[in-house]
């Protein structure tokens, strides 16, 4: 079985949408998901950092974010065809620790939880594919990156692009079937060589 | 640079001899260390297992673990040479992991944060080299597995050992030595084809 790293915040859990809600609720601003097209929610009110980013430090936050949509139901049919670890790069939010893997027990609870990494930098990840939104992310991870679409990345040419789940399943039920294939190709071929080995012989 | 994975628990924090002493306190036994040759404390006294782990539960007893004796000066120096990657299996203890942060930051501030990985199975980890008291870690590992003694482990025979972290520094700039050495020699080889096409020419 192939291995499947997955972030979460941007991919499994839609976090900048919590984020502007919360925000726009609690600072009553009316920041909408569309101004963000290749900015973070810093770039577009830096004037309130200290604001935005005080959610870094709450666990309610992390515990209440959203589940992306169609997550769920297509990580538990890609979890039949391979393995699934969580990659998460919770290092740079500490706070997030405890609510990141409750969040993940109760929302994803089909998955191993020994299957759930926290790290910082993903170059140490072991696995074919990484599903990000981060491009530093994807460079530093040494299998192939597939870029999760979300705002800030919007414009990224430089990898494989999913725009949501069910083009992600889409792209792994075909990688999947093309991976059968070269295995069938390469059986036949050792197939005919001893065919031949035994016709000489 | 090549990087070495490093486990937590009996590797640089004496955690054995931390849950010995408390349960000790606690409990007023006299377990010695010397009785855990070969079997972990659990099958040292099965009679009181909810007593033993008790402990995982408690984020003071993560936070005030003892720092393996030299562990520190020789991570710092085999830092300089080698990528250094701090890889724990805290999934399996959630209630460490803001602890086991904590206590990272604080006796290895040398280290990068982002370099932290808190992981279930280590067949994730991506590195040259894992330093590890769990067998069971080493065989899921992908690149070579160093056994760090622990009294549950002294009976096994499959891998590298080394005994302490002087023995450590020692195998690793060994290690480091080798890998030059090697290098030279292939730079030699490359240069001496290099004069022969020159002179044929």
């Amino acid at each position: 079985m192939k291995r499947i790293a997955i972030d979460m915040d941007e991919v499994i859990a839609d976090t900048l949408t919590t984020h502007v809600e919360w925000y726009n609720r609690d600072y009553q601003d009316e920041l909408k998901l569309s101004e963000l097209e290749g900015i973070t929610l810093l770039q577009a009110r830096p004037d309130v950092r200290s604001a935005i980013e005080s959610y870094y430090e709450r666990e309610d936050f992390f515990r209440n974010i959203k589940v992306m949509e169609h997550s769920q139901e297509v990580l538990r049919e890609l979890s039949e065809h391979y393995e699934i670890y969580i990659t998460t790069a919770a290092m740079e939010v500490p706070a997030s620790f405890r609510a990141k893997y409750e969040w993940l027990l109760e929302h994803f609870d089909f998955l191993n939880e020994m299957n759930f990494v926290f790290c910082g930098d993903k170059s140490i990840i072991r696995a074919d594919y990484l599903v990000d939104d981060n491009v530093k992310q994807l460079r530093a991870f040494k299998g192939q990156g597939i870029l999760f679409t979300a705002p800030r990345n919007v414009h990224e040419i430089d990898y494989v692009r999913v725009n949501n789940w069910l083009e992600a399943r889409a792209w792994f039920m075909a990688q999947l079937h093309q991976d059968q294939q070269q295995r069938e190709e390469q059986n036949e071929e050792q197939n005919k060589e001893c065919c031949a080995v035994v016709e000489e012989g």
